[in-house]
């Protein structure tokens, strides 16, 4: 007899949300909506970005990735860790949610290593080592929301800046083995579009064969490719379901049962 | 039969030790080797008073506490539950401490009431109203350190900016039911002075009657009085023992069970 695992929701948001107060609002209000276990998982790299400007620390973009030297660590820790982790813990608990802010430091909970450097020196960036499920476990089981945000360490005492996409699915796919795991990535358009001209054009399902050929018709945009490449993986390695999407569909399809936005299917 | 209560080590740290990363680490250290449950409690005002002063947000002390608007609310969320409280996290777990930090909002751990305006508006103030102790024992069963920084939360949405000795009391007198508490509270001095001038007469043992006397006597300074109010306050509700002075000391004092800086007694 194989018991039937419970369900996992995790919720990745992004900049476009977190810059937005009324918008952030009503996200955390569908949030703390969702029944049972859930994780939230946030960047926030606009509001860096403007913490940056004020003290002319100036940032560096490669491919989509910052580049994370000491100074912009420090921004990093205190905008994600600090303002906008809090922001969030302390609404959602305004909203009857029982949330505990966290990075990848507290409790060993995400173990990363610096990447290597190659052609790039991205400073202080880490790709995700190890996901220790324990604490995390322990918190779902008392009904409290972990919320992450995009900080993990190396387990010597440096802090790292990681992908809040890449953390997200490390979570997912760490947690597929207790849990039937969903994971949402919501961000500013309403799915996967077949003509990114049309924000109507929402592809509702791609398999990993439907995937391959929207590749080779070059429908998917470049900005879009590790995001779904990302997603297949997690796919193949145990997550039951994946959802790209506007934040506000999605998780009120959550209760309901229902697919919004674009539904990643695995083999 | 009484079961005899388990030990609870809470130790607060000020701003002369996060100011100084020689001296932090060291501090860190001590934390770590502390045998069984412990719980640090820091906040950071000398840090925050820099990026302010970065930022040209304009900052106000009145009687030693810092008027909170909503500019400086933000500044001290990025400091204290950002820089500093992840910092300290990564730095304990290297050293083998498995920590984890929080702010009052998070677990809602610690419920807080906006100070009301009465001759002097503080602002966003917050004084505890109640500590929420089953998260934070669970992390402590599990054998890790809460790390807190002085940050507590109304339940309404709002983050409020909390003096750290007195958020470190109410800590310990709520885990007085279940342990037996040792609060310690590091600061920039060996411990109490019977003469201001002399650093090296420090004052052993404080009972109730001779901080009268010392009182009458003109002895205690006046930055003392509210810490050695809140000290005896916390002896009188529970609280096992309560010592003041220089964090080493004080620190390395506690695995070898013995007394250092100046001890208060209860009745």
């Amino acid at each position: 007899m194989t018991m039937k695992k419970p369900p996992l929701f995790i919720i990745k948001i992004g900049g476009n949300i977190l810059d937005d107060e009324n918008k952030l609002q009503t996200v955390l209000e569908e949030f703390a909506a969702i029944p049972g276990k859930k994780i939230l998982v946030h960047g926030g790299g606009k509001i860096l970005d403007r913490l940056a400007t004020q003290l002319n620390v100036p940032q560096e973009m490669i491919n989509g990735r910052r580049i994370t030297n000491e100074e912009t660590l420090n921004l990093a820790t205190m905008v994600y860790a600090g303002l906008l982790n809090k922001k969030i813990v302390a609404a959602l608990q305004s909203r009857g949610a029982n949330a505990l802010g966290l990075t990848g430091a507290d409790g060993n909970s995400i173990v990363a290593e610096k990447r290597p450097v190659a052609e790039i020196d991205f400073g202080f960036a880490g790709d995700v080592k190890q996901v220790n499920t324990e604490i995390i476990s322990a918190l779902l089981e008392k009904e409290i929301a972990p919320v992450f945000c995009s900080l993990t360490h190396d387990g010597k005492g440096q802090l790292l800046n990681t992908n809040a996409d890449t953390l997200s699915s490390a979570l997912a796919i760490a947690f597929s083995e207790k849990y039937n795991v969903s994971l949402n990535f919501c961000f500013e358009k309403k799915g996967v579009l077949q003509d990114p001209g049309d924000e109507n054009s929402v592809i509702s399902e791609i398999s990993r064969g439907v995937y391959q050929a929207l590749l080779e018709q070059k429908i998917i945009s470049n900005g879009m490719i590790p995001k779904l490449d990302n997603a297949f993986s997690a796919l193949a390695k145990g997550v039951k379901k994946i959802s790209i999407g506007d934040a506000e569909k999605l998780l009120k399809a959550i209760p309901k049962n229902e697919n919004a936005g674009t539904c990643l299917i695995g083999d």
